[in-house]
């Protein structure tokens, strides 16, 4: 009577470990997907960022008497500490996104164990600096799209708009990128919670 | 023969399970007590930024021929969107963390189910919110502190010394708070891995 019983649990808990497989492979399927995108979309904000340039001529008055001075005038990435920094973090991000992409498909057979939970942590980084890097780089954008007269910075995308816009277009593809890791960790918190 | 063979898995499951207990209690109050820090110091970096006030001043030229005209001149956290932010982002995340507080405490005897798994997702958008509104706030001071030619922004930290001194105690502040809700999240993770 008990050895059946025995039987029957052990005939229950393998199906429900059939079941389980086939659901871990649906989200580690997803969990790739979306991996893939957040390396995507943290290169692409590195790359528009970084390749993003404008120059212009501007006349200046020097002395009211005499004609303006034209004067060449360049907006890129690094003249801007927040625009550095949100280059790097994406670059960086990109990077952990594809090591993070070859070792999943590399470890596909094995167990998810202690490089799952490293990966969520570090998953979790990449989502604060990030989130942080936005911050930085959407504040500073800010600041030359209005200009703030309490500390009288004159606003710059009136010249520079081409520059500003692709500052914008930067920060709203790295922040879908910081919500691709959000939804990693998500996923990875949900799935393990499901098995209990 | 199956029989006690079933008994002593039973016996060291139970075993498992009182071990598995302690470590849960354990766990438990750790995160209790890092929830209580974290709480205390977005709280402390909302107060910290959102009181903090300086008046000065400033002679300033208008007329070359004339004296200097003495205008008085104030520093408060408003004046600048990314710091407005910054004290919202904190007072919410303070809030935040003591709703789950109270709710952690009152739940104390039931198990960690939908709730526990709402609790880390919510952790995780505060870490992304604090990181975001650190990085913001970051980027203006490092502005004000150092000021910068391409844009011709002047800094104001030789004006408004005291403000800006504080907007740094605020912004480390901040950061241990978000810290601190990181390693909540990686207590969360770890726990849950463990029990595997």
């Amino acid at each position: 009577m008990e050895t059946e019983q025995v039987n029957r649990v052990m005939g229950d808990e393998e199906k429900e470990r059939a079941r389980g497989v086939g659901k871990k492979r649906k989200v580690r399927y997803t969990g790739l997907f979306i991996r893939l995108v957040a390396l995507l979309l943290s290169l692409a904000a590195a790359i528009i960022l970084g390749l993003d340039k404008q120059s212009k001529v501007v006349p200046i008055t020097l002395v009211s008497t005499l004609p303006p001075i034209k004067v060449p005038v360049t907006a890129k990435y690094h003249y801007l500490s927040a625009f550095t920094y949100f280059v790097v973090a994406n670059a960086v991000a990109s990077s952990y996104g594809a090591v993070v992409l070859i070792l999943t498909v590399a470890n596909r057979g094995s167990k998810a164990g202690k490089l799952a939970k490293a990966i969520i942590i570090l998953d979790l980084i990449m989502v604060a600096v990030l989130a942080s890097a936005n911050g930085a780089a959407a504040a500073v954008g800010y600041l030359g799209h209005e200009g703030n007269k309490h500390v009288r910075w004159n606003k710059v995308c009136n010249i520079f708009g081409r520059f500003c816009n692709l500052v914008i277009v930067a920060v709203g593809v790295s922040l879908l990128g910081s919500l691709s890791y959000i939804f990693l960790i998500v996923l990875a918190v949900l799935s393990v919670h499901k098995k209990h």
